[in-house]
């Protein structure tokens, strides 16, 4: 299977060559395998910042441990999340299904009656944090385009997130940073690169039942 | 791109064909990109059940609300992170480490007391989310191997975690269910795969700063 090829060739990259950019072409295709991904209910309760001002990144990387990736990719995707599950964010939902699947809004209106009453039943943490897992979905669909396209990749959680949030103006959007998603090249000079990858055998990693 | 047509053809099935199976290899081939999905630090907080008992997925059904995935998929797994991130866990992959990169356990003491110093920062609910976040790359790895084989999948958060948690007896595991994989192939009488799919454009998905 040409996936595990891909999976076995990527690596969380490290230090990334500053002159190669990626293709406008590679970025909506990594784009388009984001959106593909699958979320509860279908929902889709994030948006992605994608960073090209270079002097915001240069801020971002200074509350994001200073790791070299966040300035030295060829790109940068912020994942955030809905600060909040607000019902207009169902109503948008119901009504791009009944526009895409040629049905009356007004037909999806049990639907979205249910999905409301299980959504405003948890409470505001539970809901982010459930946000952010779907987020985290995603994040794998963009790694895993990036692969099978010869890119490089760098999931990151360890960012100050309330400074993310601040330089980025997430509070005024209604959003919240989930994860980082850097991409581009791999630099010669990365030695993890060489590094075998370290993973649980399968027979600790599955159980039987 | 190959995997964005993967990605096209797969949608959460809802009703499985009940006599056609999984092979073994392809078994193997899904784990095996679930073995291989990124996770925090590279720790892999989480063991993944594959239930084959019948009668005990009869059970997990009546407590997953009734969904006829949990029966009728060819095979279904149940994700679980770790209940607790033990400083002995890190010791395990610290040894794992050691022994796939040819290195001496010494040589990473320094490396395991930052993270232990980091892990340990966190309560008890901040540590299982963090633990579950890495669990939902996994299982999107699980799903984009199923698409790329043409095996049909569903995931499911849908279910009583406590239920499941005591029926699969994951406390004396010191684990905790997360999330769950159905896999198999879809019944023709399975009327969502025909449904359009429903994803936000792009323009309203990614903003570029």
């Amino acid at each position: 299977m040409e996936l595990l090829n891909h999976l076995n060739w990527r690596y969380a990259t490290k230090r990334y060559n500053t002159t190669k950019k990626i293709s406008e072409e590679a970025i909506e295709q990594i784009k388009t395998a984001i959106q593909l991904a699958p979320s509860s209910y279908g929902l889709q309760l994030f948006e992605v910042l994608h960073i090209k001002d270079i002097a915001l990144r240069e801020q971002l990387k200074a509350v994001g441990y200073n790791q070299p990736q966040i300035t030295e990719a060829s790109d940068l995707f912020v994942f955030c999340h809905y600060a909040d599950a607000h019902s207009s964010k169902i109503d948008d939902y119901l009504a791009l299904k009944a526009k895409i699947q040629g049905s009356a809004v007004e037909d999806l209106a049990e639907y979205g009656t249910m999905m409301k009453g299980a959504i405003d039943a948890l409470s505001m943490e539970e809901k982010q944090i459930w946000m952010a897992k779907q987020v985290y979905i995603a994040l794998s669909n963009g790694l895993m385009a990036c692969a099978s396209l010869g890119i490089d990749s760098s999931p990151m959680e360890g960012f100050d997130k309330a400074a993310f949030d601040k330089l980025l103006k997430l509070e005024d959007q209604g959003l919240k940073s989930t994860v980082i998603l850097a991409m581009g090249y791999r630099s010669a000079e990365d030695d993890t690169q060489h590094q075998a990858k370290v993973r649980k055998p399968l027979e600790k990693l599955f159980k039987t039942v």
